[in-house]
């Protein structure tokens, strides 16, 4: 898996997990819809500066969202790691 | 402060701390001198991707340095406010 897929996906749950929808989310965050919609399909590489607007959208902090991806892409090597 | 300009100063006191060179980190995380001395003076917007790359170079963890970049934003916030 690639960075931005990771990010997608992380971005993608925590967005569910807090019931917001990506309209609301955009909105919130001053951007378009069909931009997180990209993001959310691992489309687009995100900036740091667009993440700190996205995750103060979504009340998280951050480092604790990066620390997610970088555990979502450590679990997928180790998970290659294991069946090869 | 901007987002660019904290982490600019976050990334010059981590290379400098471990006394890599820009063109050390440039060749290490495979990117141009030049887009590092830009970065260093927050004059572009890096990608999470791109940060990656940069902070497994310098071998700190992308949640760390990320999390030094808040601090910073949040200090230089609280600062204004206390002269305000």
């Amino acid at each position: 898996m690639n960075i931005d897929l990771a990010i997608a996906k992380i971005l993608k749950k925590i967005r569910e997990n807090k019931g917001i929808s990506q309209e609301q989310l955009a909105f919130k965050a001053d951007l378009h819809r069909t931009y997180i919609s990209q993001l959310e399909r691992g489309l687009k590489s995100i900036t740091v500066k667009t993440l700190f607007k996205i995750t103060e959208s979504l009340e998280v902090e951050i480092d604790e969202f990066i620390k997610l991806v970088a555990d979502e892409l450590e679990n997928v090597q180790s998970n290659k790691q294991t069946k090869s």
